[in-house]
């Protein structure tokens, strides 16, 4: 009784990080319901309680990874000893870090029946992503580093290359493929923010 | 019984442009499969016949959309009085006119119920652009217009603005913000292919 009686909150995180763990282990379609309450050691009708299906329960785990990527990308934002530069390539160092994609989640959204939550995913990733960025480049534009004469249209077109980066990036079948992939996409970025491209580091060789 | 006899490639294609038509005066979910086999003349279960369902049916009106709206973009593309600047230029022309843009489609993808097909949309619109724009690339760098260094690459990341081109421009709230996103376009594929600014005319004022 004493774990049934646990905050709600905390019991709708354990259920969304052990949800998570176990998707990255052996894949949502191989993950059951009771694969979930099993490991958390509850009843199988519990997590209908806190989630109305496993599909809501795979939307909160992809709230919560995007979340919780997003915090470490918002502290480099606000770190007041970078400049839009350095806070630029250090976005885009954790973004594209091969250690830092992997997991289930593209191969998840790639199933027909997932075409929905990849949308859910894109849309949370340009409510959180547009912002960020649009603050830097003003900062940039600020410290007379970049030179964007629409930002907030440019922001909008370089974010459809963002969010599509993971699938992108990690893709590559080998290391000369990743590489070109890298160095175009530091040209792109440097070339729309009026930056000398050797300026451009977004991940280190 | 005459028409019963049709070729049933004809009927298919005559099934698909009178849901395609119906589809963008009505919209999808208004337009009854009923609606579409009276229009033509022909008992309901008729349809069934040729499609399995009604978003097979909107499958193949996506796919003759983009295939006879490609074709046009093919025989720019095929121009042999074309340089690959004036190319691009038409192109975008034809692609961001809106007058070609107007229909149901972006309305019917943003249905949850439609992501799927959405996807389908995508999947084919990179299928039949990387090639088209790949070939134009290398035409411009052969012609001395053009300075890429990762053409394919970058054609990859471009290419992710091109697919939310319709989304994106025809979603803006008035003329100076058009204005803005077509500029700002401009920019950057001029920068990406090392073009000047004033060389890309992608939609006439």
């Amino acid at each position: 009784m004493g774990r049934i009686s646990k905050d709600p909150e905390l019991r709708k995180k354990e259920f969304i990080e052990t949800a998570d763990k176990l998707f990255r282990e052996k894949g949502f379609d191989q993950t059951s319901t009771s694969d979930i309450t099993d490991k958390i050691g509850l009843s199988h009708g519990s997590l209908f309680y806190y989630f109305p299906s496993k599909n809501e329960l795979m939307k909160a785990v992809i709230c919560n990874r995007l979340d919780r990527g997003f915090q470490s990308l918002n502290n480099i934002a606000a770190d007041p000893e970078k400049n839009a530069l350095q806070k630029i390539n250090s976005i885009f160092n954790l973004l594209i870090n091969p250690n830092h994609t992997k997991g289930t989640m593209i191969d998840f959204f790639q199933n027909d029946s997932n075409a929905a939550l990849h949308r859910e995913f894109t849309k949370r990733f340009r409510e959180l992503f547009i912002p960020l960025f649009s603050k830097i480049f003003e900062q940039g534009v600020r410290e007379g580093l970049f030179k964007v004469e629409y930002p907030k249209e440019t922001i909008e077109y370089l974010n459809y290359i963002f969010e599509n980066l993971f699938e992108n990036v990690t893709s590559s079948k080998d290391k000369n493929e990743h590489y070109r992939k890298i160095k175009a996409l530091e040209i792109i970025i440097a070339k729309s923010l009026g930056v000398s491209e050797d300026k451009m580091k977004l991940l280190q060789y």
